[in-house]
């Protein structure tokens, strides 16, 4: 069983602003430490012994998607979006891409956005979930809730099926709070977001709940312009698939769902408090980057690009430096940056 | 009677970190408006129709001092003081130049870094102590307290000389907190550290509490070299004089003192706080200069010389950008930039 990484690269956050912009999405940018999460993510996989990485992304990502990775002694293989249509297109795409390749090949999907604490524990889980893959199941990675998050979705494991694989019983997308809630009592699992599945299973899955998205995608691939490394999906077709997400499409649907248990530490790195704790605080819980004079500050969160950054007697806060904008804000405040972040878009800055 | 006014330029503060730096003291900043306080302090003196303005100032700020008073279309006389010796023997050497042009000549002596509120009440108390001044009298511009600072001078008035004039009946520089409070609770004003005397009276005076200061004051300007406008305190003579304020060699002793009280707005600029206080507040009591997005802020001062500042969330707060630093600090705690701004010195930065 040849395993076939897939990183789906192609989003464009507004909730890391002012690091995050238009152009410069998250996944690029070195937020918990010198690499970027998509390079850290690449790096992961060298546990793995897997096939070349397989690289979801838009056009104007291209570039960057081939610097980073070379940076890090990767030749993938890049995937063109020629425009953004959730992950149900990308995935699928994908999955007709690889089945092309090889038709009992097992797909690691994964996020490129996304942090890993102990990446030996990650390639342990991804090693059972391919197995299970492998035998037809579709794997998702659940990861234990730390508060009833309402932008997950969760998972409730259901039978055993191997070592640390579980069908999934239930699978709900982002329910509302006080269902999530109840959902953490309950033990239910979030899912990270990263999967595993043969290709010819998702397309199967993708064709049953989804036809016209299978549809779409399988023709966006083999019409696909190829160009030495780079695949560029063909855009009439493209545009046909329905804009749904992986898990909306089929998740929600498919009765092929099996969980592993992900004991590694998890973040999708979502917004500036996720960025503090996956960082390295000092003594006084801060975490700091660049040039920065701290007197009496506490639990924040410092990061600088160049510029010196003198904080006096706070707590709790994000001082954000990039380029020509600056950040200020409680870390428990910091998804309304997202607000910020669409009005300068809305005024052309 | 000719008024002379001169105005005190050698400050270097440290509070107002990172606006004020070595090199450039915060009486050239535009802290309030489009203009300096040292400008504002010349364009005040517009109302008065006195004489030419002598500036005195050190050497490294010599070229700021003409740039900035001819930008305002004053050219004045500038002293300069070899090394900084604190406002007495500035005083004196100022006293020592306007008495040989002028034997009954009133000074009118001012600090630059200082901000009124209204230019039309001051030059009304700046005429009446004019005359007070003419009469024999030092006559300081006294400022109901708002809060026991005990930075300054605080003088409990006495009986009435004239029109809106006091005898001084005591005068205390820089009392402790407790004394303040009894202080502010009494009644008593603070010096706001701007006088006018007659240049012999203050010489005279100066001779009798503090001898050494008047001799080497007096000695720097006979041997001071002059080229156009701008006069070099002879450095020798000059630091042969006790490095005293004018309110520690004459004030605290002198039997002349009298007080006009100053009924227009006034602050010395000391710190972050201040230049809230004298700015223009929004709806929400944010003070702002340049280019900020504010979203449920308060009572907040944002400065930035050209970065976006976004600020989520704070109250109180003082965000300072300016060059290569930026200040993020709770505005009553301010006086703790002093502290950074020592270290970075310290640090040859």
């Amino acid at each position: 069983m040849a395993l076939h990484p897939v990183v789906l690269c192609g989003g464009s956050g507004t909730r890391l602003w002012p690091a995050s912009r238009p152009g410069r999405p998250k996944q690029f940018l070195p937020l918990t430490g010198p690499l970027s999460s998509f390079q850290e993510t690449l790096v992961r996989l060298r546990g793995l012994g897997a096939e070349t990485p397989v690289i979801v992304t838009g056009a104007a990502m291209t570039e960057q998607t081939w610097v980073q990775a070379r940076a890090v002694g990767i030749e993938p293989m890049v995937l063109i979006e020629p425009e953004p249509r959730n992950s149900g297109p990308a995935a699928a795409a994908a999955a007709a891409f690889i089945r092309d390749l090889d038709a009992e090949g097992v797909i690691l999907l994964l996020a490129a956005d996304h942090h890993v604490g102990e990446p030996g524990k990650f390639c342990k889980a991804a090693a059972l979930a391919a197995q299970a893959a492998a035998a037809g199941r579709i794997v998702t990675f659940g990861v234990k809730p730390d508060r009833p998050a309402t932008g997950y979705g969760y998972i409730q494991p259901g039978e055993r099926l191997g070592e640390g694989v579980f069908a999934v019983q239930a699978f709900v997308e982002k329910p509302d709070l006080e269902t999530a809630k109840r959902y953490v009592a309950e033990g239910r699992l979030w899912n990270s977001g990263n999967f595993a599945f043969r290709a010819d299973v998702l397309l199967d899955e993708m064709a049953a709940f989804e036809p016209q998205l299978a549809k779409a995608a399988e023709e966006a691939v083999r019409e696909a312009r190829r160009d030495g490394g780079t695949v560029c999906l063909d855009p009439a077709a493209f545009a046909r698939a329905p804009g749904k997400s992986i898990d909306y499409a089929v998740m929600e649907h498919t009765k092929r769902a099996a969980v592993v248990m992900a004991d590694f530490t998890w973040s999708d790195l979502g917004a500036w408090p996720a960025i503090r704790d996956a960082g390295t605080a000092d003594g006084e819980g801060n975490v700091v980057t660049g040039d920065a004079q701290l007197v009496d500050v506490k639990n924040s969160l410092i990061r600088t690009d160049g510029p010196l950054v003198a904080a006096i007697g706070v707590e709790g806060l994000a001082i954000i430096v990039d380029g020509d904008s600056i950040l200020v804000c409680p870390l428990d405040r910091a998804e309304e940056v997202k607000g910020i972040a669409e009005r300068l878009k809305a005024e052309g800055r």
